[in-house]
């Protein structure tokens, strides 16, 4: 690890973000939860959905007005499984949980539960989500809305939302089965994070108005560039990731009745699926953990020391984290203090 | 259309395979599904998944004894919303349709309902049942097992399913969104296809067993040999795919309580939500046509005529197939008359 970062306890980094929210005016209990699910993040690894965008993001969209820090959500449901909720634009991490919970809650009683979500906001990464429905021994679901970034097959410039897809499934050992991935070939942050150290893109990221591979990352943010859909170019398959991204429009927007607008990050869908109304867990366990073993076991590729199944890489680095700290990059660090002074908290990273 | 094609009329067609099934033993009920089924497969262009099987793959496996022609489909259940389904080596259409019947059932009581399956065999297009839930006003699931062909990043020669997965939702005009797709960055049938024509493949389809690009479809066959994941290497997001596939292998086998085999084209999942669980389904139809309706509507690519949103080039070729005739291959017809004769029934196609 390079120089500049800092390894940061998990305690202190969670008391310090509850602290901001609670700041600018988050309610005690609301305060926790988005602070547990930023250190998780954080904890597994997603940089660029942790702390990291704190000030930028969640505590300047709280200050804006643009997040309100008081929501009233509502519930609405029309059959035992299903349920729609208005999250009255409070912080997305709050929805998210509530909904979430509400999805497993349905699930409990009658063995799946879904819930779609408008009026919210960012929620972060998808898995924090998804994976609330593990300890119950449930299938877990999460998608979003992100911004619009994807360019559609046949298209010119960005048509459609950078949509995430997620699922997780639980195991007897180790790491659980999380698959959590943007339906664009990669998340806009890593055009951010080449721009940044001024590297070069690998061709089949990015496009520009003539269809051209972009690797220049200052040339994303010409008009009528975008990401590629998961896939590629149609030729590698890049209609199924369009696919992938308009189901997740359809679930998260199309289904809570939200309108078609550019600021999309506000509309998610939640489920969780009871394993026992299939199976006992015990052996749905039992035939997870022989199955990621067998991928394990696979012959590797030359110059591969390991294979990693979903979900593997961010469990092993949550283990190395709990243990040695968070290591938080300087300019993070840099935005944190900042913003503590701004809002007039102990700056204590 | 090349001259080596002939149109025949859908009803002939249905018929004749409606028969075929009965003559080897199937029930007249499931002979008709399993037709139907076949039928709408080859109006909708999916050729590889239509009566070009039919011979070879499904009349074969019932004469061999591997399908049983008669199945006791045995249906359990421990919670409202899902079950679990033995299919009894029956036909997966038959299976399949009776799956995802239940499924819509269970979604009528409580909202959704997710049935999995084991013992089944293979099911054709995905596509099929996730559409049954159209006429229901359900957003409709649909995902299978394919045979082994995907190689597992990090590792060498064939190690995941090619695993199917998809969604459908109702539009109020024109065509469904229906999204049913490989996890692999295509079918097998390409390879296929692309060899019988004596055509190189793109780069980015198929790896060797050293991680190189496979371009010829020969090589497609030695050992170590295998198809890329949805989103081909690494670098462009190839262990989506193989999440993806991971996730399919997962609902369709682990949770059926299905042993890992080489065999594996005989576990499915399908799932059906009612769209009036969340919202009037008067209103999705409505935003699901805006938002069909704005992506038409995109910037086109220099030479592109029309964007087509997932579902539609299926559509719009069922409508001209429906009134002209589905064009079959020579090949095609003579491996159906060589059958007829075998089985011992009139060919009048």
């Amino acid at each position: 690890m390079a120089s500049d970062y800092t390894k940061v306890s998990p305690d202190k980094l969670r008391d310090f973000t509850m602290r901001a929210f609670e700041k600018v005016g988050v309610g005690k209990e609301d305060a926790a939860t988005a602070a547990d699910i930023l250190l998780v993040t954080d904890l597994r690894g997603i940089d660029s959905h942790g702390v990291a965008r704190l000030a930028a993001s969640y505590i300047k969209g709280l200050r804006d007005g643009r997040v309100n820090p008081r929501p009233k959500i509502q519930v609405s449901s029309q059959a035992p499984a299903t349920a729609i909720m208005d999250g009255d634009r409070g912080l997305g991490f709050v929805v998210g949980h509530r909904a979430m919970t509400e999805a497993i809650q349905r699930a409990k009683a009658v063995g799946a539960g879904f819930v779609t979500v408008k009026n919210s906001t960012h929620f972060g990464a998808g898995g924090n989500y998804s994976m609330m429905a593990l300890e119950h021994d449930m299938i877990g679901m999460s998608m979003t809305i992100g911004g619009k970034g994807m360019v559609v097959p046949g298209s010119v410039g960005r048509g459609l939302g950078i949509n995430v897809f997620g699922m997780s499934f639980p195991t007897g050992h180790g790491a659980p089965f999380v698959l959590d991935m943007a339906t664009t070939v990669i998340a806009a942050g890593k055009v951010e994070i080449a721009g940044r150290e001024g590297k070069t893109m690998p061709v089949g990221w990015a496009i520009d108005k003539n269809g051209e591979p972009i690797t220049d990352p200052r040339k994303f943010y010409e008009e009528g560039a975008g990401l590629l859909p998961l896939g590629g170019l149609p030729v590698t398959g890049g209609y199924k990731g369009f696919g992938l991204s308009l189901m997740v429009d359809t679930l998260c927007r199309v289904l809570s009745g939200a309108a078609e607008t550019d600021q999309m990050a506000g509309n998610h869908f939640f489920g969780a699926i009871r394993i026992d109304g299939f199976q006992p867990v015990a052996e749905f366990k039992k035939s997870m953990d022989a199955s990621a073993e067998r991928l394990r076991s696979l012959p590797r590729a030359p110059g591969v020391q390991r294979i990693y199944v979903p979900g593997e890489v961010e469990y092993e680095v949550e283990k190395q984290r709990r243990a040695e700290g968070i290591p938080l990059h300087a300019s993070v660090l840099a935005s944190l203090r900042q913003m503590a002074q701004e809002i007039g908290m102990d700056y204590d990273l």
